[in-house]
Order: structure tokens, then C-alpha cells, then sequence
């Protein structure tokens, strides 16, 4: 950590990328490392690059920045475990790279690496990094904010066991700073009367097999109902924590794939996202199909998945 | 407080008290208390009385006692602001009574009174008492998941505006304590097929007013669904959030009357609930109609509650 923070120090630039299709917690971590280091240096230029996420962009705006920039900067990649899911790729033209995560590490990339799976969150990290060199850092209440939203999201409120006295910790200290916690709640939390009605077919379509629920979510439906893919995406929650189901997945059409959203209370799912062209966290997890035709594969698999760990 | 401890260090018995249709917060304080007690003057008789709530029994099993028990016996009541609603009324019966609580104050009860609503949870305070004693008090795995449960079922999971720096505080002492988070999520979040059926027939059966969204939960429907009234019950969490809609109730058709559980993320809905019978909470109240044909009436009120707010 302190190695980062003389990193940071040293540059004059600095560019600070996350994953493809962001979450709260890369927006977090992103906007909160960025406040972090223009309120402590403000003298450093300091952008945000990447995709954009409708549903945080409460949190910060991404920069749009040209090539030369990356010229002499260092460039921070957060909440990212795999290379080729950086956005955008221009980070490697940063004179030196720092990755920064909290995911099982599969690409060792960057110059300078703290990964530690042990925080639930990502916004975590920054936010303890701040707390850590607390005396020479400053935060502002938009960074607070923004760290305060990926911990509550990456930690569906408190509830995953990675949680920790330190993650209660750092959320009362940005509390302190002046984090409103039903603003925020109120910024996730809103939803529209199409999502309302969504939920409603969500909860009266989905489909039970042997310990695995799950939804089709077809661009008929998406359509019919007038989501964006996103908040279509968002409604896995719904399907999870159903008594005798420990495992559930989203699946959702795309023109030339089918993506899926994997969760679990139970068994560990990563390593059968994995055989499906994906992965992620052991209980959360993306994969995806080629088409539907795959599906009934797909859910053999999930059950014998189900069956290995009830046998265990 | 520490008159509180005195008068719990002076009783041999002490049995404690919380409201009719207990909520986890009311658990969450009685067993927490009930603990801390126990573990730090194992000699004394402890006793948690009053009605169940199947959804949070994993917290703790209720005594059966006789109204002997009470003589010269200390009477502690949590989580209860108006007198009627204690639960059981043999309270009255110990030589002192205490009375610990979150709630703006209705009645005065009790010879000792510890009431402070900056708490969003009264397991908080308990837990609070404990984190300021804890030289001389002992807490165990028992009682540090009861409190937890009480402040998560409260705060909406950390959600609520009386969250604070001190809320976080006391969750990560819990953890700390061995809480496990999942573990508790499950318990509480555990939902069976028959729930999500009837969050369908909730998401697609709502009806929208001026600034006000409700459900009618007739008996049929809750027969219908085989679910609990107190599964009934819960599910006015699925009306809230909604874009245009600050005010939400559910209507619960009970044989002499409806009751009503009144919530809004805006206007101060108490004062109204007041008026039909209830009271509660700035922003959650309960109220009940003797009849159906009192709705438009309600309806209207809470319309005008909630033009009044857009207009002030």
C-alpha cells in the first residue's frame, strides 16, 4: 500500500480505469481513489476513463481523455482480475501500471499489484488506504459517497460473509465524512413502475428443477416490459434465497449469445462458470451460452454441481 | 444507563419484556439483554417473555412463567413506546420496572426510563450498554446474534437514516463477537416457493394513486397463497422505492378490521396513522380501517399528505 501511495505521489498524471460494464463497486473505488488524490494533492491531473453505468453515474462522470495523456501517467486499474476485461485498454500505454482488486487473481498484470481477496469490496481497499494514511490524505464527502456505494452494493448491504468488523468500520467512517445513507439508498433503491411490473413477471415465471431456479429473460420480455439490459440484469437478486433452490441464475438473451448470471448460497459456482466461458467470485458468478439450444446442458450441470455439494 | 446496571447488579430476577407481534429488533434486544446479563452474573434468573414471531425464533425460545416469578422481581420492557402494546401485561406485576426504547416516548411508563430515538435500533442500545460496560459485562456468540439481528431487521439493513458511525460500531463488534452475516441473512432472507408466488401476485396487483401506492391483502389471497398473516405482512417492503410514489401501505384484511402498515420515504406519515387508530414512526407507521369502505377515505388522507409535502 504505502508502495502505491509513493507511486502516486511521484506522478503528475494519473488515469484510473475499472472493468467492463461497471458496477457500483468499480464506479467506487474509481471515483473514491480519484477524490482521494485530488484532495490530497491537488496539483496532480487525475481522470476517470471507462464505460459508464446508468444506474451509479450518481456516483462520479467518466473523463474522456486522448491518447497523449497516457504519455508519462500512471495508470491504476481497480476491480479487475482478467487483462482483457479492462476498459478501455489504453491503460497500457501508462508509463507504469498498478492493479488494485479484490478478486481471485487470474492475469498477474500491472507493475505493481495489491490484490487481496479477503475485502468484500474493492471501495473497501481505497477507502481503508485512506484510513491507513489518514493524516497526510484527504477525502471530500463525493468520495465518501462513492466508496459508500461499493461497499453497500459489492456487499448486497452488509450481508455477504466477506463483511468484517473493518467493513463496518470503514462505512461509519464515510458516514462521518457525511454519507447520507438513504440518499443512497434512495439513488439504488428507486425503481420504476416497468420495474415494478418486471418483478412481477420475474417472480411468477421462473422455473424450479432439482435445487436450481432460474429465468429466461428474452428480448421479448425486455421489450415488452421497458427495461435496459441493465436493470433486466438486475432482477437475479430476485430468484436468490429460495428454501431447497441454493443455486439460481439469470439467463439473458443477447443477439449472438446468451449471458448468465450465476449465484449461489451453497456450492461453489466459479468453476462451472469457468467451463462456460466465464467466472468470477465462488458464489457469484457470468457465463454464457452460444445460444439456447445449450441451456439444457447448462442446467444438468448446475444439478450435478447441486447434487456433489448436498452429497458432500 | 448506569442506573440501569445498578438496578440489574441489585435484582436477583429480572425477566424482560417486549411489545405484542415482536419484530427482530425486538428479539434482537430482549435476548441480547437477556444474555448479557446471564454471561455476566451467571447466579441471577433471567426471563424473556412475551408473544413469538416464527421469522426470527433461531434468535431465541420465549419462558413460560408463573406470576409468582415476578415477586420482588425486576420488570425491564424493550422496544415498546405505548403501554398497551407491552406484551405480556404481567409486567406490571415486578417490585421496578424499566423501560429501554427507540421510539418517540407516547407513554411514560416505568419507574426507570432509558429513551433516546438517535438509536435506529433498540438491540443498538442494548448493544451500546454492553460496548460502554464491557470491562465488567460478558457477551455471548448468543446474544451478539440476536442484537445483530435486531439492528439489521431495524435499519432496513443499514439503510435507514439513523444509521450511523456508532450503528457500524456496534455491527462490527458483533461480527467480531462471531456473528456470522450469512448465516443470519439466510435465516432471514430464506424465502419459500409460496413467498415468491405471492411477490408475483404483489408486483402485479398493486394499485397507483396520486403520489401513493398500495395492495389489498384479503383473505382470499392470503389463503390463496398459503402464507402467513405475519408472510403477508411482509411484503409492504416490495411497494417502497417506487419513482413517484413516496407513500406506500398494505391493507391486511383481519375478521373485525384492516390493519394497515404505512410507510414513506417522504412526507411524515404518523400523524395520519394517528388518526386511524395507530402511530409509529415519522416514516413507519401502523393504523388500521374498521371496514374496506373506510379505504377512499384513508386514500384520500394520504393524498393530502402527500400533496402537502410536494407543495411545502
Amino acid at each position: 500500500m504505502l508502495k502505491i501511495l509513493n507511486k502516486i505521489k511521484k506522478y503528475e498524471t494519473i488515469i484510473i480505469h475499472g472493468h467492463k460494464r461497471p458496477d457500483g463497486d468499480c464506479y467506487g473505488a474509481q471515483f473514491g481513489l480519484k477524490d482521494i488524490i485530488k484532495q490530497s494533492f491537488p496539483e496532480k491531473k487525475v481522470f476517470v476513463v471507462g464505460e459508464t453505468s446508468a444506474f451509479v453515474d450518481f456516483v462520479g462522470k467518466m473523463d474522456t481523455i486522448p491518447d497523449e495523456i497516457y504519455q508519462g501517467a500512471l495508470s491504476i486499474v481497480v476491480d479487475t482480475a482478467v487483462e482483457d476485461r479492462v476498459s478501455d485498454p489504453r491503460y497500457k500505454l501508462g508509463k507504469e501500471i498498478i492493479k488494485i482488486d479484490h478478486h481471485i487473481p487470474v492475469d498477474d498484470y500491472g507493475d505493481l499489484r495489491w490484490v487481496d481477496t479477503n475485502f468484500p469490496s474493492c471501495a473497501q481497499m481505497i477507502a481503508y488506504m485512506y484510513y491507513k494514511y489518514r493524516k497526510e490524505l484527504k477525502l471530500s464527502l463525493e468520495g465518501a459517497i462513492a466508496m459508500y456505494t461499493g461497499i453497500v452494493t459489492d456487499t448486497g448491504r452488509f450481508r455477504f460473509r466477506g463483511v468484517s468488523n473493518l467493513t463496518h468500520k470503514m462505512a461509519g467512517l464515510l458516514i462521518d465524512k457525511g454519507v447520507d445513507v438513504e440518499y443512497i439508498d434512495g439513488k439504488l433503491g428507486k425503481e420504476t413502475l416497468e420495474m415494478v411490473a418486471l418483478k412481477g413477471y420475474v417472480y411468477s415465471n421462473l422455473v424450479t428443477t432439482q435445487g436450481f431456479v432460474y429465468l429466461k429473460m428474452t428480448r421479448d420480455i425486455i421489450e415488452k416490459y421497458q427495461v435496459t439490459d441493465e436493470q433486466a440484469a438486475s432482477v437475479v437478486g430476485l430468484l436468490g434465497g429460495i428454501e431447497g433452490y441454493p443455486v439460481w441464475a439469470l439467463f439473458i438473451e443477447y443477439p449472438n449469445e446468451v449471458r448468465i448470471r450465476l449465484r449461489s448460497n451453497g456450492p461453489t459456482i466459479n468453476e462451472l462458470a469457468n467451463r462456460y466461458g466465464g467466472g468470477g467470485h465462488a458464489k457469484a458468478s457470468g457465463a454464457k451460452l452460444e445460444s439456447w439450444d445449450q441451456l439444457p446442458d447448462f442446467i444438468k450441470d448446475v444439478e450435478a454441481v447441486v447434487q456433489a455439494y448436498n452429497e458432500a
